[in-house]
């Protein structure tokens, strides 16, 4: 590619404006012109630096013979077909997009591929952690068996606000609105849609096979109460939205879901808005990736790095996209433990259900209110089979289950 | 470069048996054609796999017309030799020799440079963790001000072991050589000598000027015993060796040493054989990669990424390197703790220059065989300065400092 080069930008919010800040900072190191950013609403941004090249028309963007356009305006529509139109006309893209990437990965890496551009998307998973990189160039030597990660700051934000403060979720949830880790409307990030499409972006890369993410198994965090952090902390475990996704005989099993996680497990250390991605390969072992999976300059940061990839010429492969659709299975197969949680319950036939059908259990609690009863079982199946049972005979009105693995 | 590539490999012990392997476990994705592996004793690998392109004599592995020549023999020399001759012939090199990169990055990257070759060494810090790519290119946008780091899992596995089971140095050493995690002669791993290299490695490439791994403070953690171990428990403290270079006002303050670390600071969770790297970047915050930093397929799993990168034609600037040299402080200049243990002491003239010279300071004990005092201080300067006076003044026979940082 030739030594100047002309970008557009696609949206002028958070992340837009820490990747512009960036380019400045660098400038001595690489010389990027930024031709036009493109925004929903011109007069909004009548005040900010860079209003001369800021315009409401996307085609004032194209206009321009750009080599890279960058997006960062978030949502599938119109973003989709904006990054189409690029694609087609033989211009690179950087996205932060992952609701983009999760559900058109396919079709835009096609593109890509037949136009001879690439399309890179680090922003688009943990912010400024390398892990998209990481799992396609690094790790490129090993086999990946699983992947386990904490990647939406916002609920681990709320969860950590929880058990280190003793507050209900909805004051929780408030705080971090108030502080900007959550957004007005928060169902993508606290029903685990977000984490979801997080884990089949790293999952499709790591196992080689398209993984969407609406088939992963999908648990939001609004039903945990204080009573659920009160039992962790007397188990001494955290509660923690966990992605999760394992290899195991060209099948993958995959969720997100809260999760009880032993203390000294490295993914109950990552608290607030910090996430963490545990990759597992066949040769190179664990390895750990910490850091903040959002903000302005983090996630500026990743996509200013997949721009001077493109600029430098370091493409990676990322046609993991366009393979055939991945098996998926939706539930815990190994050994695992659950807290559960009876309401209106006949504590003897309970009890009876769960001798004949576990390893093994510990009742916390059997108040008026409710029965409490950590759980070890062969697989989920086991638990989900016993839950059945004690609610078909009808011995509890009502049951709450959260997994708890090692 | 083309389809078929061929290499030579300048080793077949560790991590070249674990490299050999990778490349085996790719061939459906990567046809890479292992054309001569250079050996010291061919005798010794007489029932090995591959035997028939072993080789004892270098001009063998020469002859051949390789693309790639791959190092992972360790030591200065031959190697250096072997190295500049295939970068002077056109030549690229992989090489997991952080020995050889410590003492000659400067030469070899410049004869790189000259001759339009890639000179890659990912392997030669932290196993198959991949943090040169990631600090290179990933954290590409930002000024890094910071990398704290367990670089050496040798030394971060016999703490370990002294800590969770009270052994003492030279138990725990030996358990560590019998179970392979440390040489006959650990003397480059327990003298620091070994993170030192790393770190210089790695603040050469984040600093973007010349690190000469000397020019660091160093200390190894020999004069570790099972008191200083007992102190750090009471006061919720592990040890470890840690590497810290820091960056201020185009200086950087860098060290090797055995450092008192609060348990919830996330080097003090990470043990056993394991490595951590911290790395602190003005875009992106701190982000932590954690993993084995040695093994034969870790290793092997990071060598074999940069003969790929290689070969898909993914080439970054290790310039740094050529670069002037940077001037180095070897003082923690911030605020800092120290465990100080004195032995034949007069108890009142020490108190009485630590009250002077400190913040402030804890007697932890002072029976007859030693005065131990925990104190706080604005900088090691200070702590540095009350040490001299005492000793100056003969109020103690010998001391020992252990650094306490947050």
């Amino acid at each position: 590619m030739n030594n100047k080069i002309k970008i557009g930008v696609l949206g002028y919010g958070t992340v837009g404006s820490g990747f512009i800040e960036i380019i400045e900072k660098n400038k001595d190191k690489n010389y990027i012109e930024v031709y036009k950013i493109l925004v929903n609403n011109k007069e909004k941004h009548i005040n900010r630096e860079h209003f001369d090249i800021v315009t409401d028309d996307v085609d004032e963007v194209f206009k321009g013979d750009i080599d890279i356009l960058v997006e960062v305006m978030g949502n599938l529509n119109p973003t989709f077909e904006y990054i189409k139109r690029a694609l087609n006309n033989g211009i690179h893209v950087v996205t932060a997009n992952k609701d983009l990437m999760a559900e058109y990965g396919y079709e835009l890496t096609e593109i890509a591929i037949r136009n001879n551009v690439s399309l890179k998307f680090e922003a688009s998973v943990a912010g400024g952690i390398p892990i998209i990189k990481s799992i396609i160039e690094s790790l490129g030597g090993n086999r990946i068996n699983s992947i386990n990660a904490i990647l939406n700051g916002t609920t681990n934000f709320i969860l950590s606000k929880m058990y280190e403060e003793n507050l209900s979720y909805d004051v929780a949830l408030k705080q971090a609105q108030e502080l900007g880790f959550a957004e007005a409307n928060p169902d993508s990030d606290v029903l685990g849609y977000d984490a979801a499409r997080k884990l089949a972006i790293l999952s499709t890369l790591a196992y080689d096979k398209q993984i969407y993410w609406k088939d992963a198994y999908l648990e939001g965090i609004t039903e945990i109460d204080e009573k659920d952090i009160e039992y962790a902390k007397q188990l001494e475990c955290k509660i923690k939205l966990i992605g999760q996704s394992k290899y195991e005989n060209d099948k993958v099993s995959a969720f997100v879901r809260p999760v009880l996680l032993g203390k000294d497990n490295i993914l109950a250390r990552i608290d607030n808005e910090f996430n963490i991605v545990v990759v597992n390969g066949d040769s190179v072992g664990e390895v750990s990736f910490v850091g903040k999976g959002a903000g302005s300059l983090a996630t500026g940061s990743a996509v200013y790095s997949d721009v001077i990839d493109i600029i430098d010429n370091r493409i990676s492969n990322v046609e993991s996209f366009t393979k055939e659709k991945m098996n998926i299975k939706q539930i815990v197969r190994e050994k695992c433990g659950a807290l559960l949680r009876f309401k209106n319950y006949n504590r003897k036939d309970i009890l009876k259900v769960i001798e004949d059908c576990l390893i093994d259990y510990k009742v916390l609690s059997d108040d008026e209110d409710e029965l409490v009863i950590l759980v070890n079982a062969n697989s989920e199946y086991e638990i989900n089979n016993s839950l059945c049972l004690i609610k078909d005979k009808g011995y509890c009105e009502k049951y709450n289950k959260l997994l708890k693995i090692v």
